[in-house]
């Protein structure tokens, strides 16, 4: 059974995941990872993960058998369980609940070589719809508070399957990037009666430097003060606070900037290693006039190092004014 | 020039680093590392470092020569820049200020493969008097509020040049993770009247669950509430806020723990990379009541992906207990 334990100094959850849990020799300098002969997520190979919660198949198809375009499954190493009662409790100084949540994998396409950037734009819909039928449905257990959507891809990003797949995790508690990203921005907006990611569209659509892309709606820019070199920020250009209210139009848009941003990002720099993190309100308060959602994009492409962990600060060799004459020119 | 920039939502600076800039063309799916015939720390190649600042040499030793057991020299590439003042300007929304800071490193050792962990205590020690050196003429800049002390020990922790070093950058802001300790430790003095650092040594003391070791008024511990597998904390067992106010005996001490403790990870983890942070208190306000400063030791084992990125979440698969037993077993 996983544990969510607090830091008592700043306050910080972590899980300690039982379900993944390793004993100190199986520590090399890297990660030990199984390598599989079969991927687990191919057609064919059903029966190898759990059963799916929901999936894209013909009117006819069979559950947890072959023909569908893309499965929603548990994930079988979750880092929390559906099960149980959080039961928080105190030790000393400490603070600890039970891990309680829901760990779900969205596999993205049947073909094992599929990307986001090379799958059509209905498929990529498909993908963000499940998400948004994952959400609504966990969002009726009490228990959670926050839904983070996110994607690794690429072993340097934290992929331990090469088939193409976003998860999705259910805490009980907001994370801590999310409780300082509302702190923020509801300060911000007590000041100025603004959200400060509205103002800052409309900051990069008048000056256009950090403007990579518009498209139906969506907006792709740059921030001012990027952690990581080419990070990318894609958001409706219209006030949105929730991701689960978008509509299917919505997220059709949201499918078609996110495909031709990757692609840019593909050719500039060489089919990056990426994470994705989706950011929306939390799932109680979701109509929030301050918060808007987001989808960060991170290409993996530097080294997190002690200064970084010891610091908060991070050292960004590539100024997003550059970064974004790269993505633009990459057009076509 | 490098530049710094305040992210207008959660308030986290970053260094834009002109002097480290890279093209996007340079990128590939891993950063281009120059791969240098000769080791520019080594005796016999001073002059392809700046000119040092301070060096361990033996009274008649001619500075920027062979000859020496310890040098410090700014770095050649760095964060940061010494000259200039800081300028802060805003832009629309943003916030931005001259990239004006220090950046030296302490070489350790002559020997291009010492460690830390092989070194003489008194070679260790000479190490952390020269950072404390450092830091003490340092504070003289008024424009400075904060000096972090890291290492990146290893390619995988961002060790860009093997020879054994420890780096210092000395920022004119407090960066975000030691303001979010400083505010978390203020609010629990506020509360108890007592160091959280203090009430955490005295319940390891008591319940010994995760004390890994206890030396010369030293104690090592495994955090409650980890980010990574085996981080550990190395810090004064009786309050002391501010590293630069150590003694020569407790950094000699210091020194001692620290190469026991990084012996017995070697011996568990198979050599790791790892990188260490030391937080101390702010420069300009050193004699703090609830603020107790420590070194945190990070062993590079596992992947940071999309979840920790977006939740600032960590999930940790070895529980600290479970880390503390087997250092503690590595004694010897």
């Amino acid at each position: 059974m996983s544990e969510l334990r607090k830091d008592p100094v700043v306050g910080r959850w972590v899980i300690i995941s039982g379900e993944r849990g390793r004993r100190p020799s199986d520590f090399g300098p890297e990660p030990a990872r199984p390598r599989l002969a079969s991927c687990v997520f191919c057609p064919g190979y059903e029966d190898k993960t759990p059963p799916e919660i929901l999936a894209g198949r013909p009117p006819d198809g069979r559950p947890n058998g072959p023909g569908w375009s893309f499965r929603v499954v548990a994930n079988k190493f979750p880092a929390l369980r559906i099960e149980g009662e959080l039961e928080p409790t105190g030790e000393g100084p400490y603070d600890r609940m039970n891990g309680v949540g829901a760990h779900e994998v969205i596999i993205e396409s049947a073909q094992h070589d599929a990307t986001l950037a090379t799958m059509s734009v209905d498929a990529v819909a498909d993908v963000f719809l499940a998400c948004r039928e994952r959400v609504l449905d966990l969002k009726k257990d009490t228990r959670f508070h926050y839904i983070l959507i996110f994607k690794n891809h690429g072993e340097a990003a934290g992929a331990s399957l090469e088939h193409p797949h976003t998860q999705l995790i259910a805490t009980p508690i907001i994370p801590i990037m999310v409780s300082e990203e509302l702190a923020g921005a509801f300060t911000y907006f007590e000041i100025k009666e603004r959200c400060v990611w509205c103002d800052i569209v409309r900051e990069e659509r008048r000056g256009r430097r950090r403007l990579i892309l518009e498209s139906d709606g969506f907006v792709a820019l740059a921030p001012f003060a990027p952690r990581f070199p080419f990070e990318t920020w894609l958001l409706p250009g219209r006030h949105r606070s929730a991701f689960e209210d978008s509509g299917v139009d919505e997220l059709r848009a949201l499918a078609g900037a996110l495909g031709t941003l990757l692609r840019r990002m593909n050719r500039v720099l060489n089919d990056p290693p990426f994470n994705f993190m989706l950011h929306t309100a939390p799932l109680h308060e979701s109509r929030l006039d301050h918060f808007h959602w987001h989808l960060e994009i991170i290409p993996k492409l530097t080294r997190v190092a002690g200064f970084e962990w010891g610091s908060g600060f991070f050292i960004n060799p590539v100024a997003p004014e550059d970064a974004t004459t790269a993505l633009r020119e990459a057009a076509g």
